[in-house]
């Protein structure tokens, strides 16, 4: 039984960790933080979640447990990290904080000094998929970003096929709890509802440099990228459209042999029929990212599905956790 | 040309009736405030919203305007009431300030003392319908709550009858903008979307006893009332289904034609014929209450439809101000 | 293992329950039917859901199975019973075919003859929490409606004191998925959008019988009921809100104690503390009712919230299957 | 006063231009018709709309009217243009019928001959900022589709600025209204709801051919456009983010001047300030299209915003109407 214990469990990325490892057949959560409302159950900020009890993180005994959830804001979370590692727990940090290498860029992007640059190097980037030859022995584990996960998983096998002739585009489109749970004015119910946007797009979300740095995992010299984030009028679900400029005239056949023979027997990535497109109702509520393939004027048109709390968050969070302790990378996830 | 100001331009009761006043032929907006936004303008925060300049309560100049609409939180309304009555400016106050006529009641549904009771007696309670005699004269006008407009107009046909014959159930069922624009936990759209859910049922909510004060004008001794509220995951609309007891077997058919002739000729409320019901498609942007009548065990089953934000709040008020200056009732309103 | 198959596979009940047995550690799904879909799987049509091949009823095996569940209409699901019950398959119904005992009210409220009358004594109501005795000798279970489920399980208590005064009010909103899979104007995504209205309210909904026959297992001569429904925008929940009034001055705390009492131990039903109310947040995607009691004016006021697709259906049928074949009651629920 | 025709009123779209030309100051609708439910009202079927009655369009006495809006399907609109043109009746077409000028192109895409293709040289492609000079003589107006609208009014001016220097890309997201009234399974409010998917991309939707004539209008040879649809959760609005890859290093300033020149005075089309992105909230409910520009990646990403049912339809209809009869071309809009 693998002990684990959640810090920040009040969001909606802590939530759904919670109910996760709560059905978790090999987890124990030994404890659930609560910055803010400590002494409180969970089950009362979530009436159908878990009936945990909340206590406040310096309650927390992390020499206990075996692996310490991170659900904190970035810069919170590094120094959280910090003490765990020193405490000899390993740790799946759900925030910003360790998913880009450079600490330069971070800094850039997040308007503060690395909390933890010497940590950087060992830290494993955790999509699932591609990083499972360094989970087992990983002590801290970055895991990706939501948008970053539904993009990254359906460009792989197209960047390695040495494919791509121009700039990629990625038009992505998320529900609202990838906004958070703080109530703020563009998440109050009246102005989102019947409502869709766009925000950040071209080069300006932060989401983008962990883009670039994962494209650049699998090519020395990744074509450039444009990535455009929209807000959809619903609680959950990313569906990224992507639009891949193709060099020497790839077929559409070809191209789709090549996607299935990377995710051959991946439990969480599905390759769709030809004809058939990736919709939220495939993935909500699951692990998976569910991908299509169409080709147009000599561009490839990937459509990548992905819940974003799920395999865009806790649920890939679980993933790893598996990976990490040897246990079946499935278990407790659908 | 009606020369009008608003104070609380920028909450949804503010911005609806904005929306309404720009359009209204007979009205200038000689100005609308905004307490945290001076400086900006009105479509700024509301982009299809017309193009007004939002400038501070203290710029405003109260004795070049001929009405002033307090669009403000309880307590703040009162206060800006007394100096605009000063400059001889008419008011329409939206608060709940001047809805209840006992400052006891006030203070102890509120929780702090009433800003200006000796105003109390002549501010006329606004329900256009039932206050047409009093509103040219008016000075000060009290405009009704949300769901005292929807209850009082359905229940004031049978109430006049005397034909109720025990305790009143109101089942009011809202949407969103009636909690208000400031960002809240319980007004995030992940926590109102897909859910549905009641609050302050049975005799707790502060729209009680401004509903029983207007019963209480049509009968020396109105029967009891329970009167139970529910959010509901749409922007706008309240549907109120309303359960009165009758005494001395009245029936559907009676009831029907005691209806029908206490709105003839009311342009703004509407008896639907017998086996339909309201719904909020009846009325949604408009200023209409539209009522049905349904009799089964010897109970009337009323269903009130009103847009929450027209005819509860901003379209009631130009109503009331058409009625205070003797223009057309219905001009500017759909 | 217990071998069970699936008549009417593809509308919304048959899906939730294909979904729930596809995890039951205890049961195997034999085959799944669809009249329309034969040859396709139920993948096709839900992108989420298990990948079940789809068989034409003529085509299932029912001496192979040991419990069938019918997820049919009305009239359809009786001639499908009598076969099962012939070949020695024992039977849950999740339409309304076997819910009245009455084959005369049957007839009066669903317009046509029953068609298996001398099946309606042997025929077992299974709510779930008051037929324990009688489900695990039963052939043929007849599954509650949703909103009958709703009401009789909040009322039950209050009806066995003996506490009650006069006509009950059952005021009821429900998800769309409640009024079927079938295409129709008035489930299309924009006429019910944005929208909320009542429909056959009063002592017109098919469910009211059952409501009433439901009342009187528990009582010689109950109380007269109201029955008003409503469709809310969202795809699923039930939230009735019940007025009784009381007789004998029943406090809110005595009643309390009585509705604890009565459902001590039970694992779906739980008694909101003082102050709470129940939300769809409490039970969608679950198999839980929440019920809160306030009293006000002499009246009690229960809120009951149940997910009209489980409890309300999918999820109550597998608990009385775990019933029928004496395993834990909650095997495979939430 | 011009007196008008509907023919298809009881669609969305023909029952959002009853709506617009009922309050229309210079309009007389003359008969709305309804092939399948003549003899009803139109508020029977949208209960806050004008209360128009349905006559059968065979009762339709076109040499009444001064023009005939046909808002019919496909191959259905063509006849009816025939006749009204016969009896001296001036014709806006809101079907596909008369858009394209190529009946090769049509057949191809609409899977039957052209039903009149000796009217396809006559007819005026109205899309109203670009065929003013046309409009006043014109007895046939093809009014564009939604896609096409929102799509070629971002492109107009830097196609005629020659900055296009590739493969555009044109990722579209609607509300529902825009698949129809007619109630279909993938238009059921269950399968919408809490979804988001993409159809018909890449170069697979019959708006791409007619969006391709209208680049074609402006530019001699075109350069090739993808077209990707998708379905957003909300009844009404579309929303285009378009990319279009830059030649000769534009600037977003340089070309943000070009845009403002070319909609200056256009009382329906607004560029955003920079730093400002096209919403839904923008246009929804009005006739106006609502334009940013931002570069990136030396790409310009157009976001463009139009209510599908108003300047993508209805409201354009009465635009073109305004224009072709010589009125203030903003009468009756918003």
């Amino acid at each position: 039984m693998i002990k684990a214990g959640i810090f920040g469990t009040t969001g909606y990325t802590g939530f759904e960790l919670a109910k996760i490892l709560w059905r978790h057949p090999g987890v124990r959560i030994q404890f659930a933080t609560s910055q803010s409302q400590p002494g409180r159950r969970l089950s009362d900020l979530f009436p159908a979640g878990p009936d945990l009890p909340l206590i406040h993180p310096k309650e927390a005994s992390l020499a206990e447990i075996d692996v310490l959830f991170l659900c904190l804001p970035h810069a919170l979370a590094a120094p959280a990290a910090i003490e765990a590692l020193k405490e000899g727990t390993r740790v799946v940090d759900l925030s910003a904080d360790f998913r880009l290498k450079n600490p330069g860029l971070y800094s850039q992007w997040y308007g503060h000094e690395h909390p933890a640059p010497h940590l950087l190097v060992e830290a494993v980037y955790g999509l699932s998929e591609f990083s499972r030859e360094e989970l087992p022995a990983a002590r801290l584990v970055a895991n990706p970003g939501c948008y970053p996960t539904s993009i990254l998983l359906a460009l792989q096998p197209v960047l390695q096929a040495r494919a791509i002739g121009g700039t990629i585009i990625a038009d992505s489109k998320s529900g609202v709890s990838g906004a958070g749970r703080s109530p703020r004015q563009h998440t109050h119910f009246v102005e989102v509802s019947d409502n869709f946007y766009p925000y950040k797009i071209g080069r300006a979300h932060r989401h983008l440099p962990e883009i670039e740095q994962g494209l650049s995992l699998w090519h020395d010299d990744p074509p450039p990228i444009i990535f455009s984030p929209h807000l959809l009028p619903i609680p959950r679900g990313i569906l990224s459209t992507i639009y891949v400029p193709l060099k020497d005239n790839w077929s559409e056949t070809d191209l789709r042999i090549h996607y299935q023979e990377a995710y051959t027997g991946e439990p969480f990535v599905r390759i769709l029929p030809a004809g058939e497109l990736a919709t939220l109702a495939h993935v909500n509520h699951t692990n998976r990212c569910v991908l299509s393939l169409t080709v147009a004027a000599n561009t490839l048109i990937l459509t990548s599905a992905i819940d974003n709390l799920v395999k865009g968050a806790a649920g890939q969070a679980v993933q790893n956790m598996n990976l990490m302790f040897g246990i079946e990378e499935t278990i407790g996830l659908i």
